[in-house]
């Protein structure tokens, strides 16, 4: 019958055993696998937020957004050398020149960095600079740059492809886990949906984030900046992914200060530092709490 | 050209002015209407929590779940007296009966009780005995339907329809206050996506709410049970749901005692008493801050 | 597992079984049953082609479209008395005159009429001047209206809702087959999905037409009007429709003489009646060859 | 407002102007870019039929379907040697072995080659024994491997993604472009809708082709086994593709012979030989009158 044989494309038994599955003997039925990007954990109590600019513009722009979520209270520091852009006449990102900002930003505020590499050829250079590796939505069934990451050793940022199943960003992250790196976080950043362009720019799925548990030991976070793409929503939307049970947020942010120019890339969706201050402040707020209800009892 | 003339349809300046919006001058630009149903208000600093049945199947089933629903701490009953079921050959709903089942149950706990109503020519019926009337997703663009409701003049809950845009939503709470019924709670339920039914049976959308909250001064409530459709993912839905803004819940529970048998309809998304009792003391415990950070600033 | 939980949604074995399905004795393995509109046949070699303005706006359009459809070779008259719009605040069709209007057009024509009812109240009505009634796409699921038609026992044409699954639709049909009535056409009018507004207002579906030939002997047409929301794309999406092996179209036209005034509904949809003629023309000439590869064998 | 900045990400005038879009004033408001592939012609008014096994299993099997594929009337041979797999457990093709094979069977039939490429570190490999670069779904946006598929010349086959906006997959074109290659065919092969898995693996989208044709004078062809999944469904949507405008098909193929074991990958939507001929058939015998239609006046 049709409705079965096209059914099977979303059926997980169909990729099984895997690895990263909860099916893994070494792992318990409800622990999450701790990573360590320096010292920062993620899947502990504590959630961690990583802030930064969308991309890598200059030294003085990223130095200040850099200073600025740390004063906020950010764990971690991310920002964008190589930039995915729909179109290729946009703004690519600085590259080499961009990486080397972020490790004066790091080194100046202390923060480990995590920034996005697109090509194989580059996860050398890339992860060079970087204390975790960024694999971005259009790449997240990019088998050949999964591999490549897997086989550095880096901690890996697995971000959600905009329309993949639960199914498929699972085998993404076999892919590099199978090289023998478990040092993985998945990222869930909004969904495309009927929604999407009405009044948010993608659709933020919290509901994956108990199957996510469900299904793997791996911690996973969420991007509220592109889930919303509305700088207005970027808030109430991290409250929300905490409350669900996830391990961190990765956030935009943009300089309030006044003069400074809009950011060349998605400016529509960054938060002023102040905002993120209150975020951090209701994450830390919200810790202990979460951890209680993780087990999700019917 | 074709996109310009495609995406027309989902363009709200089209449809405006609305009564419902924001831009009606009778109300401030963050202001939220209150709407009472008895002592219960929707739009306050409190979240309204609606606990019950999917299904009124018997007395004793109801009466159960009714007071422990109240021992839980929820503020109304909900119940279905007329079930619109995907099949036919599927348990319809008591009707009658079962509207006289959820008066003694509003009785015997003091709760107020919404329930729905699906054909024109029962708003009246229905309307005699429950407090508040629904308008299901599958009906949110039933206009003789809202329009009789409208008229009617108790307070509604319009469900969003499984794939309705922010415009329809309005567009159809627009038909209930053109009769001058603005007493209308708007519900967010869970949309239709790509990965329904991988993991979970709709995606629940939090992005709406503040987007509600921009468009119109109506309350949003968010349905964790429909909206997920698995019973462990409720309880962080509701949390999530909560700290999005929106200002209540309505959710769906079953006996935990043993032997009680199974529900006729949606046994896989009821939750225990005791777990709405967490979700209710969760609501009650984040009630302040959450109005701290209604705003939203970016 | 919440995956196997929630896949239940979607299953047509859990409503199973239905009247309308291919499992109903009565009906041989590949037959489609003919449901008859007076002399017109739908389900037969040969596709019916249904033509008219999208809502009846006055006698002089409408009967210059009516002798426009005819002359363009279409078999049925449509029309709309009563109009489901986004907003209460647009024009809600002519009601009752326009039916006499309609019945006008048809008794000039010799059309039949196919119209859509929205109310319960209003199928008896409705169902006097129509001789076929449309069930539309935002009441798919309103099952007291699908009820009423079913009693009424003229053939229904039943759109597919904007985002119903095929066992949500089928659940729909048993709901007019329930009450005795199988004179049920089945009409797909594009879905929403992402694109939905980037351009085209919805996505034509045409894999459901062989997934319903496989599930029931009912006959199914399209509506390219609504599945594409613009014009230059309904002759293109016309021919692939017939294609797809369905048994009609029902496509809406507006005056190409100069000097007459937009329609109030659906403007960039309408094709002109010269385009119609050339539909008609290619649905004729493929009448035979559709028949031949409708077993579509692998 | 949230809506406007929202829709915004949506916008073809944000990353215009294209080299592949109508305004590039060197090509016709009509004309359709001619795209050569040794012998063969994408755009032209005689469809390409591409035909062959989702992937090279074996030299046997590869040999008897390219033969296959000839006697059936097909234009070109496809065949996978680098398999993107959702999980890296399944057979990820016979890679170097496999482009020998393809080679080989395209010396014995004529017939030009196809291949998928997924690792711009082996755009040189695979482009010495292709004639065409396919660039898969999973890779729509790898915009490194787009370059170098860019920089190497040979003409590439652009696969749409799984949930590719019209903008996002105009905006990977034109990153091969950009390197001075516009010897590029776009391939519609089916979205992700929330009725995915249900009837139909995906939805295929025709709405896009005459939108495509608005936008770009790239030709553009249909993918009908990934679109569907069910070999059932392969034929009735190969002749409504034609009907919609596209260019030609790309269609896999299993033998019909007993006792061959079945594809190692995808097979529920492997049509045989014999239904690919009937399909070349109705290309050919449609050739002329999609021509005349394709103005799609309205």
């Amino acid at each position: 019958m049709s409705i079965a044989g096209a059914a099977a494309s979303a059926d997980l038994t169909k990729i099984c055993p895997l690895v990263i599955h909860r099916t893994n003997p070494k792992y318990g039925a409800d622990e999450t696998l701790v990573v360590r990007v320096k010292h920062v954990e993620f899947g502990g109590v504590k959630p961690v937020i990583i802030g930064g600019p969308c991309s890598v513009e200059s030294i003085e722009q990223t130095l200040e957004l850099a200073h600025a979520a740390k004063a906020a209270g950010a764990d971690m520091l991310r920002g964008g050398a190589y930039k995915p852009r729909t179109s290729p006449h946009d703004f690519q990102g600085l590259g080499l020149e961009g990486l080397e900002i972020l490790r004066e930003a790091s080194l100046q505020t202390g923060l480990p960095i995590v920034t996005e590499v697109m090509d194989p050829r580059l996860v050398e250079q890339v992860g060079e600079y970087a204390d975790m590796l960024q694999i971005g939505s259009r790449n997240m069934q990019n088998y050949p740059l999964l591999t490549e990451a897997g086989r550095f050793g880096k901690p890996v940022l697995l971000k959600r492809g905009m329309a993949a199943s639960l199914v498929e960003w699972l085998g993404a992250a076999e892919y590099i886990a199978k090289e023998g790196n478990l040092q993985i976080v998945l990222c869930e950043r909004g969904i495309k949906a009927y929604p999407s362009g009405e009044y948010s720019r993608f659709i933020l799925d919290l509901n994956v984030i108990p199957a996510l548990h469900a299904e793997t030991f791996l911690p996973v976070i969420v991007d509220p900046s592109h889930a919303t793409g509305v700088a207005s929503m970027v808030e109430p939307a991290s409250r929300s992914a905490l409350e669900s049970g996830c391990h961190g947020l990765i956030i935009e942010i943009a300089s309030e200060k006044t003069g400074v120019p809009q950011p060349k890339c998605d400016a529509a969706q960054a938060i002023s530092p102040t905002t993120l201050g209150r975020i951090v402040e209701f994450a830390h707020s919200r810790a202990g709490q979460r951890s209680e209800s993780k087990a999700c009892a019917v």
